[in-house]
């Protein structure tokens, strides 16, 4: 089994966020890797990672960084493939990581999702590598539609909530 | 010939900084339409467009928009295929549109590029469709090769700088 | 009884928020009904719900959501009554959701209130069934006359507080 | 002929902005009047502006303020009507008018649209209104419908851009 | 005994914050009020206070609010004296009320402090005091002098902090 | 004739910012001074100047600064008078200026006005001298009362805009 | 043994984020000195110690501070050294001290660092300083070389992370 | 000669902005090279670059990037030499600029400079060489002094400005 996506982050602090990504990589099936690398303190093993991703088989890459978040971009650079950006709330309640992943200059892109949205890092690693897996794509519409259990159960809560005038 | 990418946006005056997609997918010779939809203006059509589109063979949809952004979202959450959302600069420098994009909650994630970053919507869409397309994925690695050439050609303007202390 | 007021909200952990709005109307003896709908994970539902909600009866809809906060916008496209934002706090302060309600474009308002303001949400749809039932409108005058009774009670409060050369 | 809606600004450099609320109530056939007031340099005409509209006949208040926009609040303070608050763009791209106006405290809201956002502040105006009209509310539903007819032109206009690999 | 400094708050939930202010103007010897009055819930209670404050002999207001802070400006708007307002944190880190405080129009100015300086509330009312008033001129600058003893006694703090290499 | 209020400013650059509060304090009659000092470039002559303005006869102290605006803030550290910060708009929407003029920590305040807002800051140093001085005292109260000349002003203008159905 | 770096700080409550600077200091044995010194109280020990500094070896000044944090560029303007400024978290998240540090005008650089980003502060002094000292730059390459081993530790963390997709 | 101070930057429409940079260099007749650069495009010869740059004789690093502005962070990561960033403003404001230089995590400092502030960043360069180079130090004594001359030339113009109750 090769790793299809590649989840990147910076530090083992990073985890509680990250692993939301791996969760729903492993709900889907979808073979990952976890590794630690930094744009700022292992920028060789960085450009050693990137060059070599899509030749190890890798489809797509989630890297995820906080403060002046560099990882998403510094990879973007050296790969080909898709790049999913998670910005970490680690100050400035995470504006700081937003603006340094969403705002890529021209030529480099980085598909950023919210701040600390490493769940949707993963879901979109799958409609990426589901483009070309029909078993995968089914998979992520039955996903979809299981959104909607979430609401059906909050309206089962909601119809608790006692008012003399509520109808 | 079908279209594998959709750009979709909200209004006319979207049209230059949305076009920017289009031209990147024209180099790539990637196959796209172009259409005016609104998450408030035609809700129906956008669904019936969401809905439909995956099983029109598209691949990946671009959606720009301004202001409080829906219309990526408003997408994202109607079809399983992975939807670019370009925040277009209409008020507050852009801020509400990136915001309204990219904070997306968690199950339906929508990539977010820069603020009026549409050019690397089409890069990242390119990107995508590479993963199942070796010819493509040629073009993009030639693509991010390209980009050097115009720090070669920078560093020819720098040249004709002349300082009495410049080396 | 029907319900005259539908408060709308994405998820139950939105409930601490939103009951607010639902118990003013309570207290105003509007009857009012609670549900939750997602613009996306059940957008069919909300398209069913915003299109039939006049016909039902209903004449302002309440929508609380955070993030990227899409939902009351979405609900404001697909029917003709006046729609009521709550922008919840949920991530940057929510400072992302009260963009993502208020900034609506040109043809589809929203009547956006305070961060986590679900309380002048439900006293907004008060003021306005008021304007065609005198019964309530009474209600609301009293009810903003009531307002300076928390005034009196803090200047009672205050009076205990001693400082030699307070006069 | 009795103004329904009484449109309110502190200076006639509102008047670009605010005009647009003109325009659509007059598109509408809803009698409205247009006064400058100033929560600052006329607190007592406000005082008696707002405290009298509801007996003159007014349904609802537009108005509008920049910077540390105290008009709309206050009018709000003074009246059981509905007050549509509109931020004007004067400084801070109109953050400091949209925060002024949309963050009222618990008890006296103010119904807040989009930066500059007029033109919305009628079309609520008028689906407030429509609520005991049922042909007003026919008119809104109209006007809704005819939204559309903006998407359908921008399609048209996008019809004629061309790309070889556009389908 | 005349006060003649007058603090007003809109809640006793600020009183944490403005009593900061009471206790400098206690220090000073400077006789003082403290009352609760809302611009929103008792307008008519404000505008009886600010067109009398100057008969009652009152030289200097300080008023503090929270979110669409308008106390101060409404304060200002109706007397010829100084206004101090203290945008008091309640939402968004206190940055809505400093906006909606210091982004006055022309006209009528509110000398703002910093987010929840209440206690710079009080001195600069102590410093336009003293302009008239030799004794409590003498009292400010010793005030100001004595500033230093705080670092006087952080420099004996930090002489505990031991390095190797400190100095 | 000796100057009541000293105009610092930073740069000359400053003065169209900085000459409305010239000009009001021209209106009121009230002597003063203008000067060019920086806290950065010649901060000997700020504390030459800062030290002795209360001996040379100076009631009020206006200083405008832009960008990480320091001026007004350690004229305050300098001189027991009340010193008024004008934060200048010379970057970031002088964001940066509000917040380094406004956000002065305990001991040490600074009365901030509006971002470019000197003419305030002119009526403010009126409002603060008023206080000993009867004859101001009543300039300071028909200007104020002259405010409202702009909205009857504004009304005459407004009355002039046409509308079938403006009543 | 004479300090060649200068810790400043306003207050002891400054020292929890400062001393990671001294920490690093004394890791790399550059002799250093801690002191207490305020821009606003103490101004004038600001200027006796920022204009004897070089004269007295100092080769790089360390300030912090918050809010509207002057102290960075109150020194700087004094003295030829390099300062570098620490913007530390008191209000606003931080984003005032770091808008009053980073934003100084044209001729009075601070070197800022990240907001509570003292550890930095103490390595860029270091960097500083190494320029002349070759035993000192070794140090540097090595500690820059060192932060591999967090990332190299991280790994070993993650590698015990446990999914059954996990490749 | 040999270039003791590398300017970068990503893009010749930086050069307006960064060649301030270079004129205050030259005029401390500092030798430096001027470059193109870029994390993105070709972050191969950043590396070559950053690694080489101290045996190649350069003490300090200038690089300027704007929007999420990788490079300067990217070069600190890979060379011991103290680097300065310069924010430059290309959206945003220059915000997400200056906080993806100045927000860098701790190990890897950037000495970040105001937005489009270059020059400063040439006058940080002198001083940190002029820590190893008595003559230059002198001329940046000689710098911080002639900054007055400014002040100077300020008061002189300020002087011609004339009104009634100017002393």
């Amino acid at each position: 089994m090769k790793a299809k996506v590649s989840i990147i982050m910076g530090s083992t602090s990073d985890l509680p966020v990250m692993e939301k990504a791996a969760q729903i990589l492993n709900d889907f099936k979808i073979p990952f890797e976890i590794n630690a690398l930094s744009a700022h303190r292992t920028p060789e093993e960085v450009e050693v990672f990137a060059k070599g991703a899509m030749d190890n088989g890798i489809k797509v890459i989630i890297a995820g960084a906080g403060m002046a978040a560099h990882l998403p971009g510094v990879i973007a650079a050296m790969t080909p493939l898709p790049v999913i950006g998670v910005p970490i709330k680690a100050s400035l309640d995470g504006m700081d990581a937003l603006l340094a992943i969403a705002q890529m200059p021209p030529g480099i892109p980085v598909a950023t999702v919210a701040i600390n949205g490493a769940m949707n890092a993963g879901i979109l690693a799958a409609q990426i590598i589901a483009s070309g897996d029909e078993d995968l794509q089914k998979q992520v519409i039955a996903y979809k539609e299981s959104l909607k259990d979430k609401i059906v159960k909050a309206n089962e809560d909601l119809a608790t909530v006692k008012y003399e005038y509520r109808v």
